[in-house]
Formats: C-alpha cells, structure tokens, sequence
C-alpha cells in the first residue's frame, strides 16, 4: 500500500488523555481510534496486525482438530441463572440491555453457558465426545476503570476454546494437547521465549490449579516466580510452601518476575455441563458427566502486550508474523529516476509476494525515517539519489542501527531468505 | 472434513418454533443455532459459509481500493446526538445499555457517526480525499418482531463501507465504482442474475433516489417492477408516472415481482459531516463540506436469502463459491474394499484443494444421501461395492438427478474443470 492511499497519518506527540504505552503508541502511529476509554476502533493497519493475530491463532486451533463456530454477543438471561452468573452482585462485570418488550439481556462477556447450550442438541453418546470447539469473537466487559489500552478492554476481542471429555483423563489428555497448541502459538506470534506457562489458582470450581501463559513484562499486573530451566513458572497468589511441593518446584530455582497474561486454559469439571443438564449416554447406557475444559487468548490485548514489549523511544516494533506489512519502502526525493527505481521496486516486491509500505509522499527525509521508527515495520528500505549511484538500496532493521547498501535484486532475495 | 469428526447432525424434523424457512433449513442440517428471536449462533459449517460470503465482499472492496477496519460495538451518546440519533423517539430499535457509572452507551446498530468521527483526526486537506473504506461488523437492531431467521436479525454480520468525496461530482464516481463492485459481489455469489440494482426512495436526507439490491425472491417483502432488457428495477414505493420519466423507465417495460433486499448504496450528502464537524480545505484554503456515500451488504442475511432462493423440498442448495465444501462423500457399506477406496479418494480430493465433507458413518444409504441432499453441497460422490466391481464411483450434482459413474481421477479432473 502507498502512503498516500492509506488514509491514517502519524502524529507527533502522543495523545494527552490516554496513560497506557500501547494506545499511546498505537494512537500516535495511526493503527487505533480512541471510541472511549476501554474502547478502541482499529483502523488499517492495526486492523491488519489484529488480523494476523487471529490468523495464527485459528490456525493452531484448527490443526488442534478445533471446530470454529461464532455465538452471539446477546445472551438470554435463562442459561446464566442456571449457573448462578446473571445477577449483578455474582457477575458485577456485566453490560446488560433490553428488548423492547422489557425481556433483560446479556452482552456476552464470556461463553461457557451458550456453548454447552449450543451442544446439548448434539451430544448424547459417548460417541459424540470427545470435541474441541471455539470461536473468535467481540466480548465486553463492565470495568470500573480501563487505563491500560489494549491491555484490558471494556470491548475486546478473544478466542475462547472448549473441551468436552468422557473423563477425567481424557480430560487431561485434550488439556495437554491445548498446552503444546498455546506453546505453538506464543512462538509463531513472536513471544514464544518470555511465555511461561505459568501455574495459578483453579477458580472457585475445582481444587486443581489452572494454568497461565504469562509474558514477561514490565508494565505486567502479575508477579511470577520463573524456573528458567523448567521453562515453568508460578504466580505470586499460589506461591508458598504446600504448592511449590505439589508442583514440583523450589525456591532456590525460582526468580521473581514481572509479567503480563496472554491466556489461559483451566479445568471447569463438569460444573457448566450440570448446571446445563448436558450429559452423555456411556458404553453401558449409563448417564454420566461431560468433563469440560475452558482455553482462552486474548487477540486484542495480544496487541497491547506485543507493544509494550517491543517498542522502543523511536516507536513500534513489529515482529515479522504479525506485522501489518514486512517493508517500510521510503523514497527521498522526487527525481525522476529515484521515482522510477522506487516505484519498480515496489512493484517487485509485491509481486515478490513481500507486502510494502511505500511511502511516496513528497517530504523530508527525517519525516519518513521517523515515521519508518513509529510504524514499526520490520525491515526500512530507502531509495535515493545516492544509493542509486551505485545502482543500490539501503536496507535496515527496524531492530538494528545497521544499514546494508544492495542491489534491488538483492534486496528480495535477503528478505525471502530471512522469513 | 469427516462427519465422524464434525460436532453437529442433522436432525430428521424442523424445528417446531420457527416460521422462516431459512431458519428452519439451516437448523435442520445443523447450520445454525437459535439462541433467542433473531439472534443465531452459526455452527461450523454456518460459519464457513458465513466466512465465505463474507471473503468475497472483502476481496470485492479491497479490489476497490476500500481500507478495512473496525469500528466499536459499544458507542458514545456524544457523536449521536450531534446528528439527532440518539433519542429512542428518532431511532426506535436501539440497544442500550450502562457504564457502571451509569454513563448511557449505544450497542452498535449502524455506525455513520463513529466512521465519520474516526476520520476527524485525518481529514484536513482535500489532498486526503476521496477515500473509501468498510468494515464486517456484528450488529444490533432491537427489531420488535424477529420471525425472518436471518432474514431480518437482532443481531446480524453487514459490511458497510463509506466514501468521503470532494465535490458532488466526485462522490458520483465513486458512487458509479462501488455500483460495479456490488454487481461483481452479487456475480461471485451466484446471485447475479436474479439480483436487480433498484432504484428506491432516498430518505430523508436527500431528494435523490438511493440504490437498492433486490434478489428475486418469493419470501420477498418487496415488490419491485423490473425492466429486464436493461437489468433494472425502481422499487414500488417510489412508482409513480414522475419518478419513473426521472429514471427512464417505460411501464409497458416492467414486469412486478417479488424481491429481497441483499444490499444498498446510497448518498448521505454532508448530513452527518457536517453534523460531526468533519470539513476539508480546499486548495484556495476555503473550508468545504464532505460529501459522503453509504454502501451495505448484509452479510448474515445473504445466507439467509440464498438458503430461501435455492433451497428445494429436499434440503439447501449452495451456490460453488460459497458452499462450506464441495464434495459430499458418502462411502456406502464397511467392506474393506470400500473403506479403503473412500479413503483414499478423500484424501486425492483434499490434496487436489477440493474440500470435502466426508460421510464415514455406518448408517444406511438412505440415510447419507438424504443428509447429502439436506446439507446441499455442489456434489455428492458415492463409493459402493457396486461402483467399485467396475473400479467406478458415482458422480451427481445437488441439483441434478443425474448420476455418473467415473473412474476415482476422472472425479478430480470433473471437479476441477468445473471451477
């Protein structure tokens, strides 16, 4: 895409009303639009980087032999008094709304209930089980205050995953399956090596621990305490004596370490399933319960996470799976022959199957190496009346002060070759 | 995909409480799920059908140099009431609901307002003009009544794109551009021929006619008088001798008929620009009004509409390109023989890129072949011990009572060439 066709522009200063890093910083290179606090439009390219996320993240999913449905944000009040989640004073983050007639509905923050209500028409024998379903969808949430951008949202996107199990252990089977998906996942986006699944508390349903994939992080609410050479960790809110035994870890291997959420999954028993009066028939013609499991990631808040770690005083940083495009094409100058050589390239590198940002716009240098730094993109090629002397290009690294002098050509063999 | 591993059946009755015939179609086959009056959860194979449509309305826009991004479902009272669309007694089928503060918000239900103040902070020179750009979004219409299925939801997925020009003129380019593209996306869907751009009332911002996509349709809540040697239509609301000599329309021409909106184009003039203070300079530095079109797809309702339009008394009837596979293949008996055929026929016909739904239950023939017909892909292939004594399988489109018996590749060649 050209700069001049894409219609969000940068701006210099980072808005005033906002304290969060990531929406200052996605603010100010154009990818969000402030709707209200909590409550963010994506524009393009921020559209594209939710986009890429979702991708990897269905994908995983998929091969998981996860079945993608879409439920519905309007909730009917019926299935959450069945689990005792629709008053206000058990579930205080609800938005409610009406029908015109007066009927109470929900705006769905989470799905349990209506994807158990959704199967009951389809289980009923053993042989209908054991199944992973999930969708990515829009969910809200009623918070008192949203400060921390993308990080936690009045609206968000998330991908929320389910399993249904015979028993206990096939349970912990589908469970360990989903774990080895989310260790896929966290590296494909990029954070694979500060992601620690992370041991924490199991909720109110089950005595067991639920499991967090924590990013390690500076502005992270959480405090984990790592064992690098496990690749595990715990959270702070289960950390003493009697877990660290049940798990398996020891203080000495443990350090303290600030750390963002970027999913969970964790056990819900069968305390939906009963709720719901959804069981499955067995072997023998006897009732028993659906042993479930609950595997959530936030795409959205990934966004915000991927910021804050990432970005640095020039701007954004990008890793390549996710970027909203790999090329950052700047061209100084509008001589013909620096306007030609550009436009080639860009051409070729799309047809190179390489997605640009070509900035054709007709102003200074240190606008465009600015705007290059506050995007993001992963690789900053420029074009001008000086590398082209030589018949060459510079190439740079975002992440590098490094700049390489290339043939054109060549430019396109690197970047195949680095992907 | 293999039936086995596909989470929902297909159910021998219609659902007792629905009227529409789309809705009772698609939960029959297990398409979708009624959480509540117009409120649907799509099921795996709704959702790639969903996704489908969907795919082709984005490519279609993209082609037309329209940006993609995504606006809030949750929306400030501010913006509305700048334009006089907040207060119920103007618009009656909002859905609202509260901040915990108590803060009144809006549950998306179009979103003119939002686009057009998104596009405040890059707007300012009439070098940032024309732009067009869309989104796929779920939205919320407290509709009174909600007997359509998908046809009329409360809640629905539409594109709707906007385009901001300089000049009346310029906006009639872009509004004859997008005209073209909604003709390619009704094409690709293979709703082309039976889909008339209509002219229709304006409403009440303009004493212009809007652009309505009519599909032929008996469930149709429309009548339109259609000219067919020109391939349009003027709606009845506006037929009368004045409007038709302003369109060129000859009554002796038309023909009347029952239609389903599938889309509409329209001009907004500089209503909600103006209303939102969103002006551009021009390149005297004089300040001029935005003039804006308004292009809709609804997304969710064109399953609905082609479910209606193509169905028959044996179960629905997708159209190629947005069918969630192509192939049913239905093995018949458990013969080593067959199994083994079937087997390796799936998986040809996955690695020749053609998506399958594969029937590997050990029900009787009648019984695949009637969820064959019901679920309505484009083919049906059977693998039997009578087809395979002449190492043969059989062949039959959906809306065909022919049967052809072919060798396995010739199956793949067929399919292929048929694209």
């Amino acid at each position: 895409m050209r700069t001049s066709q894409l219609f969000t522009k940068t701006r210099k200063d980072a808005p005033a009303d906002e304290e969060a890093r990531n929406a200052q910083l996605l603010i100010q290179a154009g990818f969000i639009h402030k709707e209200m606090a909590g409550v963010y439009v994506f524009l393009p390219l921020g559209k594209r980087v939710l986009d890429n996320i979702a991708q990897i993240v269905r994908e995983e999913m998929n091969k998981l032999g996860a079945q993608e449905v879409q439920m519905t944000v309007l909730q009917p009040k019926d299935i959450w008094e069945k689990t005792d989640r629709w008053d206000d004073k058990k579930v205080d983050n609800w938005f409610k709304t009406k029908l015109v007639n007066g009927t109470e509905l929900g705006v769905g923050l989470t799905h349990e209930e209506p994807f158990v209500d959704a199967l009951k028409d389809y289980i009923g024998s053993y042989k209908d089980l054991p199944l992973f379903t999930y969708q990515i969808q829009t969910k809200f949430r009623n918070e008192k205050r949203a400060k921390s951008g993308l990080l936690r949202g009045r609206e968000f996107t998330m991908k929320d995953m389910y399993s249904f199990a015979r028993s206990e252990k096939e349970h912990l089977e589908l469970y360990e399956k989903a774990a080895k998906t989310y260790a896929k996942v966290y590296e494909r986006l990029g954070i694979g090596e500060s992601t620690y699944r992370t041991y924490a508390d199991g909720g109110i349903f089950t005595d067991k621990f639920s499991d967090e994939y924590q990013t390690l992080s500076d502005v992270g609410e959480d405090t984990i305490y790592v064992d690098e050479a496990k690749g595990i960790a715990i959270n702070e809110e289960i950390y003493n004596d009697e877990n660290l035994a049940k798990v398996g870890l020891k203080k000495t291997d443990l350090v303290q370490k600030k750390a963002i959420e970027v999913g969970n999954i964790f056990p819900l028993e069968s305390k939906y399933t009963d709720a719901l009066d959804v069981y499955f028939t067995n072997e023998k013609g006897e009732q028993e319960s659906i042993i479930m499991g609950c595997y959530g990631i936030g795409i959205s808040r990934l966004v915000g996470v991927i910021v804050e770690k990432f970005a640095d005083d020039r701007g954004l940083v990008w890793p390549a799976n996710i970027a909203p495009a790999q090329v950052y094409l700047a061209r100084l100058g509008e001589d013909d022959a620096v306007v030609k050589a550009a436009d080639e390239l860009y051409e070729d590198l799309q047809k190179a199957g390489i997605e640009v940002l070509y900035d054709d716009r007709d102003v200074r240098a240190g606008e465009k190496f600015a705007d290059a730094d506050l995007i993001g993109l992963p690789y900053r090629v420029v074009v001008s009346a000086k590398s082209l002397e030589h018949n060459q290009v510079e190439l740079k690294k975002r992440t590098s002060q490094e700049v390489t002098l290339l043939a054109s050509k060549e430019v396109i063999k690197h970047l195949k070759g680095s992907e």
